[in-house]
């Protein structure tokens, strides 16, 4: 398939929020994230590489030059192939998701691809993250997820919402706080949504009143904090841990 | 204190690699950073602020204008405060050093970072490292420490050193592997040596034949990969729990 001089104008506006908003687009790069959108429910709008192997494989490829790929990137070091896909805003079914997880401002694009990458390790497919998270197709969150993003559903809605529904729905709503109950002595189970909070904020003062167990990693003294990510993944550990031991 | 052209010039400098090794310097910016620095044992070259009050309390510091700390520092939006520290090389006494974590071909300066930040974080202000690692004082990495940098020990060293070493003195050496024991079976004492491995090649080819516990963080089918930084914290996180609990 031939590339237009104005479908490379397109796929680099994808970088800004203000085009992939209007354009309901957004992309994902490299071999790995390219395979993992194509094998995915979601619609991809085009495909395009450098790689003649590639393109054998996936007719529907566009053909580029590297010059052309480097023009079209996000990243430093533009990789042989990249995908445009369309954003298909998601629903979660609160009755049948397995696990629940909620992403509370997490505004870090870095740290919110590696929590949804961390999640779905742990078996945690289901996510709501408010509107005060960084945008879930921001190229830095999609790269960040290694291709998470296409396994998972990120619900985006207001807090105020979804907790209600989830307590409604007989979960427990659990967050990492100052001075809260030892992750050491925590009892998890399938029903509980496990809040991660913001780098910087911590968990808001929207999500903060309605937490059921108030959790924290216990450190040593002189330590500063742990990163999002980080505190994330072992909350997410706890919880895989426990609840796989009791096969729920 | 008065603030000489040829002072901008050297701070912005090291921003390099060639001019750290050079002088034996390095920057660590921002209030928290720069106040760590100064009442850490880490020997302080010159501090910069921007900022009267600090200066007040600080005498030795160097006031300059926003202008001039754009010009010295390395991040997109610069705090008011730079300190310049003199890096002394450290070595680890194994024989008193409670705990000791070593990190392995970690090339990511805020993965390197954020396993010094979240080890502190679990009482492991003693760690080896391979010389394949980022270097220790590269901007991004001590940014990425949070400070935990001027409160650790990290020795660079070859593995072949310093992993008989702690051998000799009773150190079971572990590490995460694909197909090794679920940590959620492990049994850590405070004689364990955790390697945390790369985030591109994992534990490498020196190392892994070296390991006495091999490890690996169990996750659900489909998901990639965990990134090198939560993997880190989780096994942490497991040492700290088990260790903390027999009171060794």
């Amino acid at each position: 398939m031939q590339l237009f001089k104005k479908d490379i104008k397109f796929v680099r506006s994808l970088g800004q929020k203000k085009f992939r908003l209007e354009s309901g687009c957004f992309i994902a790069e490299g071999l790995k994230l390219t395979r993992e959108a194509l094998s995915s429910p979601w619609p991809v709008h085009s495909v395009y590489s450098t790689d003649d192997a590639f393109i054998a494989e996936y007719p529907q490829t566009i053909k580029v030059t590297s010059h052309e790929m480097e023009m079209m990137s996000q990243l430093h070091s533009p990789s042989a192939h990249l995908v445009v896909v369309k954003h298909v805003p998601q629903r979660i079914d609160i009755a049948t998701a397995p696990r629940i997880a909620i992403l509370d401002g997490i505004s870090d694009p870095g740290n919110m691809g590696t929590i949804l990458r961390t999640a779905d390790w742990f078996g945690i497919r289901h996510m709501y993250c408010t509107p005060q998270c960084v945008e879930l197709t921001n190229p830095k969150v999609v790269q960040a997820t290694m291709g998470s993003l296409f396994r998972t559903v990120v619900e985006s809605a207001p807090a105020e919402q979804f907790i209600p529904a989830l307590k409604a729905a007989g979960y427990r709503i659990a967050g990492a706080v100052l001075n809260g109950q030892s992750v050491y002595d925590c009892v998890f189970t399938n029903r509980h949504a496990i809040v991660i909070g913001s780098e910087s904020h911590g968990i808001s003062p929207t999500v903060l009143p309605l937490l059921d167990d108030r959790i924290t990693i216990p450190g040593e003294m002189g330590a500063e904090s742990l990163n999002a990510s980080v505190a994330a993944g072992i909350l997410l550990m706890e919880h895989h841990r426990q609840t796989l031991a009791r096969h729920e």
